[in-house]
């Protein structure tokens, strides 16, 4: 009923590019002599070798896969990842075991950015630049799956967007997803590539600039430094990442436009213009907050705000701050924040703009329906009625991210007893954020948690990159039955 | 467009009714020859003085109104009776201020059971009966409303027994609603004798018996004694609540089938199936939870667990042990059933069972459809297709619950800094259930908390009460238009 042949194809195939992405990770080592380029080559020739394997022994795979293929597919590539991503840190001893090693690479490839390391420094730059690389790729992997594969299934509320998007074929990528696909690498590519040399002339290292640089456009949030971007004191740097997280959190479709002088398509956008709109509440709010409750200067108190909810809602997780220091009021509502997400189509991970919006909406519409009951009120976004198939859906996303994080809250406080601890590493897991409320905040990471919770918040990263649906399937009888 | 002087002159008539309540409670002060009988017949004047005062000015009133003039009148009694309801506690000096009397009261009538009391046993015998008699009446209020009224407005989700339920007749009552109230009050009465005698029978005195049995029917939670159930360590007692408790979680309608002896509409019943469902797991749960965490027996872990439970469950409050006290993970799993409710047409507050299950179904639903995308799948309830009209108005009220918990919190925060216990005051006072978190467990009360935030709670109180959108509907400029 599967192609398991084909399915293990794929995986093998991409394990070679895995493998490739390793290679020059060793190259970077190599530059700088470390103690890291054997090791490298080393998990660059195992993942290559493993992979390479796998293609030759599946060559003569039926090509055609159907489209609870592709469901495996999809979660299986983010797990193989992992496990082979964490070679170049176990063999370099940097991160010695298994557990730790696991949780930082899905943390990497799901662009989630929550660490498990104490001493970010210590590392050489082959294995830090890895580090970063596994954002750059997953989060590149996302856009490319979100805008141009996940609609083919009928996941991620792309729907909206169904003249963008390519019709179904479950089969195989027709030629428009190919060209839907290059042309957001390319952009993807480009802002990387500008925003290192903004970073570099603002005073970063060359090598700074560009895992920053990785690490924003996947709102990822690793960063080279333990302070994070607060190492740099320098107001161009923050100024220039803050914008790069607000893009990366864009739907990459509308930069593309924006980028072909298609103005008129932004600002006709409802879910840009509401994510414009939720950045600037958030920001007047927070900033009036610390002014009263702060020594803060004004540039000061406006930049650590704008940086921190930028960063928070893009589900980046860079800090400036700690808004565990801010009063309780500020950080709850920061708290808040890690339930909104990215635009769709964005390298933004959690519910989601779009999803926010249309409940919201749906929600304020139920009152005028309820004082016109005879009238047919549909919700409208971007000028157009949304079908209630959408609206259940979105529903329905929304209830199983709240259950999840309900139940893994709880489950959670079996190994963190202290609840704004738990509830903070589950929301920020679950919405590939970075960091948490309590003992897990900007200023701590994750290290102390015990394995059996490390692999379990690994699995809520995973869930939450993949959209819920996508890894929940597996899950239902009805997908392995006839 | 309002029927304003028919608004001002049921409201009166109303006032009448509770002045005459005023009355026997300053019966039940002559009894015990206690301090409070002038203020209660002050009191009982006063407001019965203004109803029929009200009444004889606006006699003449057109009799047709509005489904707006319903609105108005809904939320107009609560706050209304609220303001009239603290009168005795204010004239007795029971509790010397406004905003503290007015807290006490309003928790009353929306059968919250949040109580801002610090030496309940010091207060006379009628005052006491006045406090328990609020809940009751508000439970009865809440019964006749939800079965009976609130359909005709489409609110509440009863439109799923739109069978059971009278067609929209906004002008006025019609014989059939008014037959069904009748049926519902005698069962509400009869349960309330009932255990009034098994309390009394138990070991309780008469006049506890009874004040607990008001407040445990109305899913209220008042209690006469400062340490609520737990001052009777007797079994017996604590089993007779628990069973009436359930009891008055339940759809009043399907108790009204089962003592009928149409007992099959109690096995078909899908809400009731998923509240015993609740009540076993998280009971299940716990008590082998407190086995492992505690030295309790089998038979007081048990009690306790089950107890806590359906208190929790059915929004009464009631406690027999300090959840706050149990390892943190039991303690979150209590904190979950905050948002769970009792049954649709029962006098519990909260989101509700049905809406929950509603919204598990349609999550699971989800997956499905996924699976088979050109299948159309609706959701089934009670063997009945759920249309997708009533998935969306159930959806929109759950979100603007959430809205309103979210932004409360935050909003409390301000008040009370500690997240927690934030949380908890917010979600207790919003689900109508009587004790919170942190610095407002079961232990504790709503004393210390500054004026303006027992005003916001008692808002949060009515809120929950009248399902949100009663009360929402005349913030919607739609709603005051043409």
């Amino acid at each position: 009923m599967f192609n398991l042949k084909a399915i293990i194809k794929i995986l093998g195939f991409l394990l070679v590019v895995e493998g490739f992405f390793m290679l020059i990770s060793m190259l970077v080592a190599l530059l700088y002599s470390g103690p890291d380029v054997l090791p490298l080559l080393y998990s660059s020739l195992i993942t290559m070798g493993t992979g390479g394997l796998t293609v030759g022994a599946m060559w003569k795979a039926e090509k055609k896969i159907s489209k609870n293929d592709g469901f495996i597919i999809v979660t299986m590539v983010w797990i193989v990842f992992s496990f082979f991503g964490s070679l170049p840190y176990l063999m370099s001893h940097s991160i010695p075991n298994l557990t730790d090693a696991f949780f930082e690479t899905m943390s990497g490839f799901t662009t989630t950015g929550s660490s498990i390391l104490n001493d970010i420094e210590a590392l050489p730059h082959g294995i830090l630049f890895w580090r970063s690389l596994t954002q750059w790729l997953g989060g590149m992997g996302i856009i490319v799956l979100s805008l141009a594969i996940l609609p083919v299934f009928g996941i991620g509320g792309m729907q909206l967007f169904a003249a963008e998007v390519p019709g179904p074929v479950p089969d195989k990528l027709n030629p428009r997803i190919q060209q839907t696909a290059k042309n957001l690498w390319a952009i993807y590519v480009l802002f990387t590539v500008v925003e290192s040399l903004l970073l570099w002339g603002g005073g970063m290292t060359l090598f700074d600039a560009i895992n920053h640089s990785f690490t924003t456009m996947a709102t990822g949030g690793y960063s080279t430094k333990q302070a994070s971007v607060a190492y740099w004191n320098s107001p161009f740097i923050q100024y220039v990442i803050i914008f790069f997280m607000f893009l990366a959190g864009t739907n990459f479709t509308l930069t593309y436009s924006a980028l072909a002088g298609k103005f008129d398509k932004v600002y006709k956008n409802e879910e840009f213009k509401y994510y414009v709109l939720f950045v600037v509440i958030f920001t007047a709010i927070i900033f009036s907050g610390l002014l009263l409750t702060t020594q803060l200067g004004y540039e000061q108190a406006f930049r650590d705000t704008l940086f921190q909810v930028v960063s928070i809602i893009t589900t980046t997780g860079f800090a400036t701050a700690d808004y565990l220091t801010w009063t309780p009021f500020l950080m709850v509502l920061i708290f808040t924040l890690f339930f909104f997400g990215g635009s769709a189509g964005s390298t933004g991970g959690g519910i989601k703009i779009m999803r926010i919006v249309l409940l919201l909406k749906n929600s304020y519409y139920e009152l005028r329906r309820l004082l016109h009951p005879n009238a047919i009120i549909p919700v409208r976004f971007n000028k157009r009625s949304v079908s209630e198939q959408i609206i259940t859906n979105v529903l329905a996303f929304f209830m199983i991210y709240l259950i999840i994080f309900f139940v893994s809250t709880i489950l959670f406080t079996l190994i963190e007893p202290d609840l704004n601890s738990s509830m903070g590493a589950v929301a920020t897991c679950l919405g590939n954020i970075g960091p948490g409320l309590g003992n897990y905040g900007p200023a701590e990471n994750f290290f102390q948690v015990p394995a059996i919770g490390k692999w379990f918040l690994s699995f809520l990263m995973l869930l939450g990159r993949l959209e819920l649906f996508t890894v929940l399937v597996l899950f239902s009888p009805a997908f392995w039955k006839k």
